[in-house]
């Protein structure tokens, strides 16, 4: 769930006199643009320099900001214009690292020849061993093809590669995994079966990501079948379990029994779909679908769910509405019941805006950017990993979606990704339901 | 090349006075152990704790060890005896880290969405810019089958990924490059090219590694062929060039002019044909090779080297003898000439020993212990990438074998792998070798 943005650092310098700064907010804010963080680099007796973040749309609204701060009075001054972003990706963000220093000859002879052969050998005659003796235990391979990188589309995988390197940050972060981006060169659901097979012996798990629909559904159901490892195709499950902790807790807050309740998804690519399934998985008896393509509907009813003729009939006839179409707008206010729960998670425009549903009188509405699936993921590989799990099912889908729900204060939907704290929760919450099963 | 070894710690408290270490010293070297680092863990007025690394070569010599040093006078004991390789092990070697905190919500929006879609698309658009925005440039997989693990053989990939990741530490520590293992479960040629194929963007180079003879010829030539970055087996070239340099130094030290010498290779497996080749790159007219497989004959002669009928004839015919057989003491002492070079490399016993050797006549004797490879593959991949090659050649290599030999310290035969700045030499070299290309 996309949404593209230019961020851009602006370092400004302003007489230390009150009402400068606010001359460069109401500069950022009428040309339409956001302030992110603003950090104060210099606080003197004069002047102050301050380090901006401003997000922007489109490229005309940074120049206009731009432009009005430099026609303010002489003594406000930009310094810099950085990308920020640009920078952070700089090399890669990411690296593999040894865990060992090597510093001396008993550590390489150690680590490297002779003395690994002996840890190999027993490898060899315990196999199980290598989960505790090298890293493939603690290893995630996030393979894509690139076809669906975010919402830019079929960008193909070395564009896509930050997207990769990005997820692989989080894990490491999050939960201490690594991840390992796979970049293919195919799209066929064979050959993609077939490579993965090739090298799945050096991974504890797999994380599909960005793969097109509909090849995506093939290639993970077959993988699932055909490897002793976890696989699972985050843009399916992983958002599929962050919008599921999204509708408890507004459901939550709005009063409403989500097992009684009719849920109609608008959209059923692999968000949609896995969605569904979700819902039904946890428990939801009336799941209702929509799409513009027969097959997809086809797909969902293939899955236990019911499918609806038009937009207007799931709109009057579900409690609970969820859509990822990619479609900005494409719920008008007057098709919303009072009382219904609105999550509209296309990015970066929504089907309808959080503010238009509530005063259409939904009970609670929330957009794409309230739901980051960086909330879901890491903590469910953690579980799985932790719990030597062989496959991702539902009763742990489920298990981390409630966690998550459970977890979220009122009156917020899920909760902050950056809480060191909820990922914990999660993988705890996988690897009991792992145990379980 | 492997030395198969056991490695123990002993940590065993004495009398802090004159002789009673020399009394636990004793009893290592009358087992036949050799003692590795010593470390005084604790140095009191009555008593002294010492870490003591002692390598066996059988089980028996460690268990006698013990049960002499626990027949010493009684205020001579030993508190544990802990396997650090192991526990060197433990979970794994290596981890993907992040080369970025990320604490704020701002450092979230910039590697991951939305920010990240700004550097998808502009490497969309430039793909050249891959280099500099991800870490596919400073990445090299590290591509294994498992059919020829050090001198182990075919233990299969998973056994062996304990020196994958010593490989991909070295890589860390010496050059700073990530070193993503790829473990395979095939060894025909066709499907292994087809998988590296499919997966080769995500990386800037690939290393073959511990893949028997005669397939890993077959592999290497057409992913070399077929591939737009450098590929490079480790066992043939890396163990080449190491060669070559050890060689270098030998004849420096033995007064020999190389290229006019006859170079006798005994054993054409993987390491023997490209040893063959690199001394052909270098300019030496006369090189021999034996082996008993006539298709490696073969494959020698179709590189343009020559064969003999027997290993009488290698020995009178050439004046520097290298021999990767594994067969230990195939070569006798009768059969050396004065003044010949001898580089017996088989691990762990060497087809002769350096002291036979030298008794027998040789101007200069090494073993496998002396020509680690670990001196080669870190900078010859460095340089490799920093030069933006889209493949390793012979002037490449013969430049690394050069530089690794012109730093040699006379005495020496290569350097100390643990130099910091060797690699850094190594990596100079090929990247200049590879501009001139």
């Amino acid at each position: 769930m996309l949404n593209q943005e230019i961020i851009r650092s602006i370092i400004v310098e302003t007489p230390s006199k009150p009402g400068y700064f606010a001359k460069v907010a109401t500069a950022i804010g009428e040309a339409g643009c956001h302030i992110g963080d603003i950090e104060t680099i210099r606080n003197g007796t004069m002047s102050t320099v301050r380090n901006i973040s401003v997000h922007c749309e489109r490229a005309e609204q940074l120049d206009a900001v731009i432009s009005t701060i430099r026609n303010l009075p002489e003594d406000v001054q930009i310094h810099a214009i950085t990308d920020d972003v640009l920078r952070a990706h700089e090399g890669g963000k990411i690296e593999m690292k040894s865990r060992i220093d090597v510093r001396s000859l008993r550590d390489l002879q150690q680590i490297y020849t002779p003395g690994v052969a002996s840890v190999c050998l027993d490898i060899q005659a315990n196999p199980e061993k290598a989960r505790y003796f090298t890293s493939i235990g603690n290893s995630v391979a996030i393979v894509t093809d690139g076809t669906a990188i975010l919402g830019l589309g079929d960008i193909g995988p070395v564009a896509g590669m930050p997207v990769m390197e990005g997820k692989s940050v989080l894990f490491n972060q999050f939960v201490g995994i690594s991840g390992i981006p796979i970049l293919l060169d195919t799209s066929d659901p064979d050959t993609v079966v077939e490579t993965v097979k090739h090298i799945h012996q050096g991974f504890g798990a797999i994380l599909l990501e960005d793969i097109g629909s509909p090849h995506c559904f093939e290639i993970e159901e077959r993988l699932k079948k055909e490897l002793p490892i976890p696989v699972m195709h985050d843009d399916q499950h992983g958002t599929a379990v962050v919008t599921l902790a999204a509708v408890l807790s507004a459901c939550r807050a709005a009063n409403v029994d989500i097992t009684q309740a009719k849920i109609g998804q608008i959209g059923l690519g692999a968000a949609g779909q896995a969605i569904c399934r979700m819902m039904m998985a946890y428990g939801v008896e009336e799941v209702y679908g929509i799409d513009r393509q027969e097959a997809a509907l086809e797909r969902l009813r293939n899955y236990g769910g019911k499918t609806l003729a038009s937009l207007e009939e799931v709109m009057s006839t579900c409690d609970i509405i969820i859509a990822t179409t990619g479609v900005s707008g494409l719920i008008k206010p007057e098709l919303v019941r009072p009382g219904q729960i609105i999550l509209a998670l296309s990015n970066p425009n929504p089907e309808i805006t959080p503010d238009d549903a509530i005063q259409a009188g939904a009970a609670f509405a929330a957009d794409g950017r309230m739901v980051n699936n960086a909330i879901g993921f890491p903590g469910i590989f953690r579980g799985a990993l932790n719990a030597g799990a062989k496959e991702i099912t539902y009763p742990m889908l489920v298990a981390a979606a409630t966690a998550i729900s459970d977890y979220t204060r009122a009156g917020e939907l899920i909760p902050n990704p950056l809480d060191p704290n909820v990922h914990v929760v999660v993988a705890r919450a996988v690897e009991l339901a792992a145990q379980n099963d």
